[in-house]
């Protein structure tokens, strides 16, 4: 059997025969796609993690004869990519501008792994035909995910609930998982009339569904502190806020829209410490409870040791036995047919993660709280899904997201300033090539927003502890990400 | 006949038999409605004008013994409600703060006004009805219309176009009416999407059409200084810059849906002197000129002393030949029919208003400039509809509307300032009542605006010169306009 991109659609097939099912070992996971993704990882946070020393070792030759040529030689060896050359040769007057190389260095980094992560999305194509099959099989013709803008959360898709980008999924963050209903009220309406008109993904009369999921997370090591900022780090504050945006969601569109309207919703917390998910299971009539979950830590390591087949059934078991809970968490009976496969895919992708941080970190992240290398702001770049990687700030203003931005200043404060580097901060917008000067309102829309950061944090802009670099791209997934101007 | 609103449904029936034509007058303007509008604008302005002159005798009274009681008894009379008890009684300690006194006077006014015009529109349900079915035998399920924020065309639709408030006509003002592309997608998404799912206004196999309308502006008598200042009172930038917007929005519309997304774009011009519009034609391919269009200020004095038949037969008569334009106006031939009907409509509606400022302003407004009472701000209070009540600038954030702010704050320094009197801010959102949520996010977004307007002009606030004032109201026109706090 090929090595292949664990899919939902395919990850609940029988493990290939030539894998030995090892005792201890979990017979679901999937462990050619967790060397994938840790090969991925490493590559991608090597390229932020090695510009700090390849900087030193650059510093210490400033006043080396040759200096612009040795740099360029060790930048080209440890970082894949020259140094701008005036930065170099101005060195001999005020010393080198280690500040601007920084972000210099971070921007391309965050090029690079954007270029590597789009490559790695087109030879998806198989797996990713796969989940729109799954999930449009499951009864579902839009999977619309908000997950909790913390950077811990930012390999999400990818890593957590090995998810590909398809056509059908949609994910925007919001601090504390507290998505724009309005916003998605209008993906909603656009999503039907694509069916009503052009029967794409599929027709109106299929009696498929629109699934809207929420994501909030918490910290089970050090849950009163390490958990949601956005809700002071308590747990059951995350859930109920995402619960209750999730029913405003729904009810936004009964309301508006007569009978029909049908959309599902799906309530996921995620255990940043382990990648660990819970997942909310539905009743018959589609409501949640907080106290109605599949804990997938525990099923883990319940299934651990048995074979595929077994642990297999032991996952179904477990939704079933969600659905029976009683008092606080009793709910009408079981999700539809379609739902319930779809849970018990997200909670057999998320074994491989569970096994991956095992793996690669013991269990159990050493990072708990915040090691972002720059600060996303804007559309975020989708293409680059990782844990803490990013701090992710979703804003189309700064006036409305400053709450957010104010606490991603705060870490880099920590992280940067203080060591004497700047915030490197990476605008960036969607634009939509069919709809005629949406470019020029994309790069207009960077600019304004690059101008109010600077005014909010003037001092860090004036000592040059603020480097922003603005960066825009056409919607399709995978598109080129275009510099707006040569700023480092 | 009884006196009924002149609506474009009706505006092109033979005039009632019992008015006679006299010589000079024209045949095909409406007096009953004349009067009617007069009026309207007389006591709404009243409204207004009478807050300083009330406020300079309340001010004389304040040593007067028992001032409080001769205070309200006089607003009472004159205003029509009584002053904040608590302002009058604090008087003798340190004299009478009128900075306060008036922006109360100024946001009551604005109230009533409001109810008035709500009440006024409540009693056009017949007319309102006739337009609607009018829009639809032209065959347009949708009427869009984008003006300039300017406050010299706060009466569009009401004065100049004379066209009632309906269910399918929508009004947006942006400065320089360069409308949001993507939001008017958006609108016209969800409009699709009724037609679809419910066949409202229309089901979407009629062959109906979305209008897109937009709507620059010009001063006949001092073109190069009072004409539209996003266009640096270039009236062919205003209208070149309106026009490629049109066509943005429906190439958008084009590229993102599939053949079919049939729109219509229509172009008008006005004259803020004399409210005498310029109605661009559209051609067979539904393309418009700045260079073809109907000239309605010639046209109604050329009709002028003709019957209302032969007026009637000569507006037809200039809207085909606007179409036969050669040179640089030059198109493939006539629009369709319901286009022209709805052209030749709005023409001689409009008639009726190049008529009323003949009667009340002798030809030529007074005020030229700006006279604004108040500045508006966000969604705008949509029932009040009149010439130079208000600045409007419709914005969601100051960061994204901060120019077009800084010019009414500019205005209103000429206007209020230098008199000592604070620059009253109206702002307004609009929720949905059937969206969860959605009021109490109207009314953070309202307090948000407030904060972002108090730090951007923060000499003025901390000199009592701002006076911000809080409403929110549902979506439907005429929903009552709700008090966010007790601010005066
Ligand atoms: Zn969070
Ligand atoms: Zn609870
Ligand atoms: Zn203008
Ligand atoms: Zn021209």
């Amino acid at each position: 059997p090929s090595p292949r991109q664990p899919v939902a659609a395919t990850s609940a097939q029988p493990a290939p025969a030539s894998q030995p099912e090892r005792v201890g070992q979990h017979a679901l996971v999937d462990r050619a796609a967790n060397a994938r993704l840790a090969f991925c990882e490493r590559s991608v946070k090597g390229r932020f993690d090695i510009i700090v020393p390849t900087l030193k070792e650059v510093s210490a030759l400033q006043h080396e004869p040759d200096f612009p040529a040795r740099a360029q030689a060790l930048a080209m060896k440890q970082l894949g990519h020259t140094l701008p050359a005036d930065i170099l040769e101005n060195a001999w007057v005020a010393g080198l501008d280690l500040k601007s190389l920084y972000a210099y260095c971070t921007f391309a980094a965050l090029k690079n792994s954007a270029a590597r992560f789009a490559e790695d999305l087109k030879s998806q194509a198989e797996s990713v035909q796969d989940a729109q099959n799954f999930f449009l099989d499951c009864g579902f013709h839009a999977v619309d995910i908000s997950p909790c803008a913390d950077g811990r959360l930012k390999g999400l898709m990818r890593y957590i609930l090995r998810l590909p980008v398809t056509s059908l999924t949609r994910r925007t963050a919001y601090a504390g998982a507290m998505f724009d209903v309005e916003s998605d009220v209008s993906h909603w309406v656009a999503t039907e009339l694509s069916r009503f008109r052009e029967g794409v993904p599929t027709t109106a009369d299929a009696g498929t569904r629109y699934l809207k999921v929420a994501v909030y997370h918490t910290s089970s090591s050090q849950p009163a502190s390490e958990g949601c900022a956005a809700h002071g780090s308590n747990e059951h504050k995350a859930m109920e806020a995402a619960l209750e945006r999730l029913y405003q969601f729904r009810q936004a569109i009964e309301n508006a829209f007569c009978c029909g309207a049908s959309t599902d919703l799906l309530l996921i917390g995620v255990d940043t410490d382990t990648d660990a998910i819970k997942v909310h299971v539905p009743d018959a009539d589609g409501n949640l409870s907080a106290h109605r979950f599949v804990d997938n830590a525990k099923l883990f390591r319940d299934t651990q040791g048995l074979d595929a087949n077994a642990a297999r059934l032991a996952v179904y078991e477990a939704v079933r036995q969600a659905s029976q809970a009683s008092g606080w968490g009793a709910g009408n009976g079981e999700p539809h047919d379609g739902m319930r496969r779809l849970i018990i895919n997200l909670l057999i992708n998320n074994f491989s993660q569970i096994e991956y941080v095992k793996e690669q970190y013991n269990g159990r992240y050493p990072d708990l709280g915040h090691a972002e290398r720059y600060v996303s702001v804007g559309d975020g770049i989708e293409e680059v899904q990782m844990r803490n990687v990013a701090y992710y700030a979703h804003l189309n203003t700064v006036e409305e997201g400053a709450a957010d931005l104010d606490v991603g200043v705060k870490i880099f404060k920590g992280l940067n300033v203080k060591r004497g580097l700047p915030i490197p901060v990476a605008i960036h917008y969607r634009y939509d090539h069919r709809v005629p000067g949406s470019r020029e309102r994309a790069v207009a829309k960077a600019q304004r927003v690059r101008a109010a950061i600077q005014a909010r944090y003037a001092a860090l802009h004036a000592s040059g502890m603020l480097a922003c670099h603005l960066t825009v791209q056409d919607l399709p997934t995978g598109s080129p990400i275009e510099d707006v101007e040569g700023e480092r």
